[in-house]
C-alpha cells in the first residue's frame, strides 16, 4: 500500500520529504488555526509570507515559529507582495537572515496587484541572481512550458506554475499546458495557486505533478481542519491513481462484441 | 476528523455503512485478485452480476461467495446484461433464492449492447414489480431528473445515475443534472458507471452524492489493487471536502483592496 | 459556396427548408419586434406556443398570424406548458383545427415548471397517440439515446433533444450524449433548448446535427434583432464546417521532423 | 444589419478593415488553391511566413506576390521558423526590403520546435528592436496577461495570443486568461494559433477579440474553400454575437414564478 511505501518521497533540493501538499499560512483566525490546520493537512513544507507574517521580524509581536518550530516543519519563505526582482531579492536576503541561514525559499514576482499573475520576466531575473547566491529557489511561474524550462535551466529546485489565479480557487484551468511542462521537467513540478477543493488537487497529481501547494483552498473553508484533511486524502488520491496507471478512457465501454458470451446458467 | 466520526455514514434502506464506495467484482484476473481489490478499496457493498458471476448457480465451480462471505460484506446482486424489466425481474428473483431471502439488490436494465444506456422506460416497470415485491432496489438510470425523481416515488432505496457510459471512464460529463437530481432526491444518489480515476470518484462527492460505485476503473487499471486504494481515498477527499465547505470561486483572488496594508516592518 | 447549394436543405416530414434555423416567437416586445427578429434569423420554421400566443383562440385580440402569415412561414406549433400527456394531445388537437389541419407540430411534455426538463415518459405516451392521429411529431426530448431511438420508431419526424434546459442559455452540456443520438437517429436531429450564443448553435452543427430551435437566446439578448443574425451565420457556419471536415486536433502541431527543412534562400 | 455597418471595422496601426479573420497561406496544394481559399475567406490581411514562401527571395520560382497582389491584399510577413530575436529582426528587415519599405509585420519567436510556443523573452527583446526600427508590430505571443501588457507598453500594433498550439486545432484552452488580456489591453487583441473549427471563431469573437488569425484550420480541412466559407461566417456570427449582447447564463430559466399565469383561452 501507499502509505507504507517509503519510497514515494518528494525530493527537493536534495531531502526527501513524506507529504506531497504544501501549504501556505495566511488567512486564518490565529495561529493556533494556521497550526492546526497545517497538522490536518499533513504538509511538512509551510511556506511563509516574508512580508505579511511575523518569523521575528518584530520582536514584540507573537511570532509564527512559535506555533511551527523550524525543527518540526521546513519553512519555506516567500515573496508574496513583492512586484520587482529587487524587492523579491531583497526579502529573501531578510529571510535567510531571520532563519540561520537558511536556503529553500519560494519566489515569486507579481505582475500586478489585480490579478496576482506572476511576472515571468522580473521572476527570471530574480531566479538569476537568487540561484547565484546560494538559495534553493522554488518559483512561482505561469504555465508558460519555455518559461518554465529556462526556470529549470537557470537552476531552480521546483518550478510551481499556478492553476488558476492566487485565491481564484478556479481549479487547473489548462492541464494541456500543465502537460508539457511535465513532459520536459527533471526538477520537481508543483501546482501552486488556483486549487479550490480536494478534486483539484487530485487532479494535479493525477497529471503527474509531484506536489500541490495551497493556502486559500485550506482557509477560507467554512471549516478548514477538515478541509486540510480533505486535501491530504485529495493529494494522496491523486498521486496514488497516478501510480496505479488509469484505464483508458472510451466512447463506448470495452463491450463484449457478443454480449451473451460468458453468461452462466444454473446448475441442473 | 472524518475518519473518527461515526456519524457519517451511508445509510441504504435503514442500514448503515461506513465506506461510500460500492464495487464491483467483474474485470478481474480471479477471485483471489477481486478479494485484494475490493478490500483495499474498503467497500462494505459489493455488487455482483448475476447472469455473470457463479455464487452458486453452478454448484460444480468456484463460487464467488467463498471469497467474499456474506458474513463480511453486502453483496447487491445486479441484473448486467439485461435488456428487458422482465429479464431483469427473473434475474433478481434468483438471486433472491440464491442468496436466502435477500432483498437488496439493483437493477439496471440496459438500452443496448453498444452503449450499455439504461433503458428508462423498462427500467421503471421493473422497479414497480420489484418493490411490490418486497425488493429494496438500488436502480441504475440515466441522469434525467424527472425519472430519477419517479423511482425515488416508486419506492426504491437509492437512485443510480451513471457519470458516463457503463466502462467508459470518461468521467462526470453533465454534472449540472445530477445536480438537478441532488436537488429533488430524499434517498441516497449514488454514482455509478463512468468513474475512470480518482478524482472524478471525488467531483461526484463534491457535489453531493451519497456515493460512488464503480468496477473497471479499478478491475482495468494497470495495478487494480493501488488503484482500489486511490479510489478509497478519492471518495473520503470528495466527501470531506463537501462536508468542509468549499471556498466560493472567484475569477479574481480576494485582493486586499490596498495592497501594501498589512506589510510588517522589521522592529527597531 | 454553400450558400448557392440547393442540394443542402432540411427535410422534415417530406418537406424542404433552406433554413437550418428554427425560432420560437416567445418573449418579445410585440408582435413587430417578434417578426423583425424572426426575419433577421432567416427562419422558415417559427414554433408557437398555443397556451400562450394568440393564433385565433381569442378573436378580438391581435393574432400572431397577422404578423407572420403561414403562406410565408411554417408555423409549428407547440405544446409549451402541458405536463401530462392528455394537455399536450388536448393543445395540439386545438391547433390542428385552429391552423386549417395543420399536421407539423412539436411535442412537449414537461416534468416540472422549475427545470422545464422533459417528462419522457409522458411525451413517448402523447407521441404514440399523436402519431396515431396523423400528425408529424418533432419531438423535444431530453438527450437520452436509447428515449430518443424509442421516439423515432414511434413515427416521430424528427427528434429534438434539449442541449442544456429550457431559458438556461447553458449551450450544449453533454455533447456525448448528442453524439450518441446522432449515430443511431434516421430522422432530423434539431438540437432544442439551452442554446445561449451564437456559437453554441456553431457547435451543435458541427456535431452534425441538422438543425437549431431556439427563443430565449434571441429574445432575450440586448439587441434581439442583431442576436438573429448573429444566430443566422452561427448555424451556417456550423453546418459549413461539418461539410468542410475539420482539421483533427492534435497536441502537437504536425511539425515537419527537420524544422529547418523547406526554408527558403534569396537567390543570388 | 452588421454587413451593412460600415463602422464596424478592424484597425490596425490606423488602418481599417472590413474583415476580422486574417488568414496564413501555408499548407495549400498550390498558390491557386491558397488564393481561392483565401478569397473564399474574405480576409484582407494574410500573412506569409518570410522563410517559407517566396515573395521574391527567389527570382526563378512563382512568387505568391503573382497570385496575392499587395494592391488587393495587406500582407503580413512573419518570422515562423525562427527561434531567437536575432533571427526574427533579421527576418522582417529582409521583408522591408522585398516589400518596398514595408512596415505591417507579424513577430514571432518560437521556443521550440516540438510546441511551437512562443519564446517570450525573445520575443519582447525584439518587439523592442522593431518598434525602435518603425515597424508596426503584430505579435504572437502566450497567454500571460502580464507580457501581453508590456509588449502593447514597447509599442506594438496589436496583441496575438494564441488560443492552443500552433496548428493543433484545440481551440481556445484558456478563455479566462484571454479575458484577461481583453479588460487591460488598448489595443487590438486577435486570437492566433489553435483554432480548429467555426466555433472556435466565434468563441474567441464572442469574448471581445477584435479578430482572429488562422492557417492550418482552413488548409487542412478536407475542403479548405468550404471551411474558409466556414470561418468567414464563424467570425461574422461571433462579432454580431458578442455586439448583440448575448442573454445571461442560468442553471434554471427565469421561468414565471407562476407557470399558468399567462396561458390563454379561446374565446367563447
Amino acid at each position: 500500500m501507499l502509505n507504507n511505501d517509503t519510497h514515494d518521497t518528494l525530493t527537493i533540493a536534495g531531502k526527501a520529504y513524506t507529504s506531497r501538499l504544501l501549504v501556505g499560512t495566511g488567512k486564518y483566525k490565529d495561529f493556533a488555526q494556521t497550526k492546526a490546520a497545517i497538522d490536518a493537512s499533513g504538509a511538512n513544507i509551510v511556506t511563509v509570507a516574508i512580508r505579511r507574517t511575523n518569523i521575528g521580524q518584530d520582536a514584540n509581536a507573537p511570532s509564527l515559529l512559535d506555533y511551527l518550530p523550524p525543527s518540526e516543519y521546513t519553512l519555506l519563505p516567500n515573496t508574496a507582495g513583492c512586484y520587482t526582482a529587487d524587492d523579491a531579492i531583497r526579502t529573501l536576503r531578510l529571510a535567510r537572515e531571520l532563519l540561520d541561514d537558511h536556503r529553500l525559499v519560494k519566489l515569486e514576482v507579481l505582475g500586478d496587484p489585480h490579478t496576482l499573475f506572476p511576472n515571468m520576466a522580473e521572476t527570471i531575473a530574480a531566479a538569476k541572481v537568487l540561484v547565484q547566491e546560494g538559495f534553493d529557489v522554488m518559483v512561482y511561474c505561469s504555465d508558460d512550458p519555455i518559461a518554465a524550462k529556462q526556470l529549470e535551466e537557470i537552476g531552480c529546485v521546483a518550478v510551481m506554475p499556478l492553476a488558476s489565479l492566487i485565491g481564484s480557487g478556479m481549479g487547473i484551468l489548462n492541464p494541456w499546458n500543465l502537460q508539457l511542462i511535465l513532459e520536459k521537467a527533471k526538477v520537481p513540478v508543483i501546482v501552486d495557486a488556483g486549487v479550490g477543493t480536494a478534486s483539484d488537487a487530485a487532479i494535479a497529481m493525477e497529471l503527474g505533478c509531484a506536489g500541490v501547494l495551497m493556502n486559500t483552498a485550506i482557509a477560507a473553508a467554512q471549516d478548514p481542519i477538515l478541509m486540510a484533511h480533505a486535501m491530504k486524502l485529495g493529494v494522496e488520491a491523486g498521486r496514488a491513481a497516478y501510480l496505479a496507471g488509469r484505464m483508458p478512457k472510451k466512447l463506448y465501454s470495452a463491450t463484449p462484441s457478443s454480449p451473451t458470451a460468458g453468461l452462466i446458467t444454473p446448475s441442473k
